[in-house]
């Protein structure tokens, strides 16, 4: 009875612990290295049919926020040498953008080009090809800046 | 052999096309119903020993991008009805920030309050007590912003 119990009780922080995370789109743009300014990078996100609709409004924005998953890379350090630094000096990966972060997810505003069907394409993306694409979300001040009162 | 490299592709299909995020740290805030103002809650980030030093340099920024998730929530809606929307009209999840998403993640700016050991400290997270945190990122114009040349 007791096992019974310790068991149901792992198996529920299992459940909490982790979220699987379903790739929506995947980006193609045919970059395989780093370009010289990934500004100037167009990328088309092909959504899988069943996310069509889900698209509907988004050729009225400028831009979007697209969470992605670094694919190329595995495992993480828990300091890092930030992208700009004038030194040798580490940051925790958690103050920085580096991509060796426990859970692989770049976050990036891009700009968009336009939507036709299931493809949105876009500019300003800094994922190589074949990067999946797990979330768009529209910019809303209430929630990118610290400015403004928010409800929910 | 051929039903030998089905297996193996369908295998590495499934590799890429989902991510298993851990959870990094656990909001406790004792919000269990959705307050007036979330800009005026204080939460504490409860970070895994593990990423104390990851945390390194977090108390040096003012403000920090969390992706938390969104853990009340089962299914997905398409189409959504924006919070500030003044009529019945409805638009593609992926052009809101409703918490009907694909995949479950929010995305929230937040005040740095402070930072002691494994305990970060934020206002204006707008997460329930006990929601999942997956990841902490700098604020940085070359991703944040439309306007600056980037490199990586």
């Amino acid at each position: 009875m007791k096992r019974s119990y310790q068991k149901r009780d792992s198996i529920t922080l299992l459940e909490n612990a982790a979220l699987r995370l379903r790739k929506v789109a995947t980006v193609v743009n045919g970059v395989t290295e780093t370009p010289e300014d990934w500004h100037k990078v167009t990328s088309k996100l092909v959504f899988g049919n069943e996310y069509v609709d889900a698209l509907s409004g988004l050729d009225r924005l400028k831009s979007v926020w697209v969470i992605f998953g670094f694919n190329r890379h595995r495992g993480w350090s828990p300091r890092v040498r930030p992208r700009c630094a004038k030194d040798d000096s580490l940051v925790g990966v958690f103050a920085s953008r580096s991509s060796k972060r426990p859970n692989r997810l770049g976050l990036t505003l891009v700009d968009i080009v336009n939507v036709k069907g299931n493809i949105v394409t876009v500019r300003g993306l800094d994922a190589f090809d074949g990067s999946p694409i797990y979330d768009l979300k529209n910019q809303d001040d209430d929630y990118d800046s610290r400015q403004r009162p928010r409800n929910r």
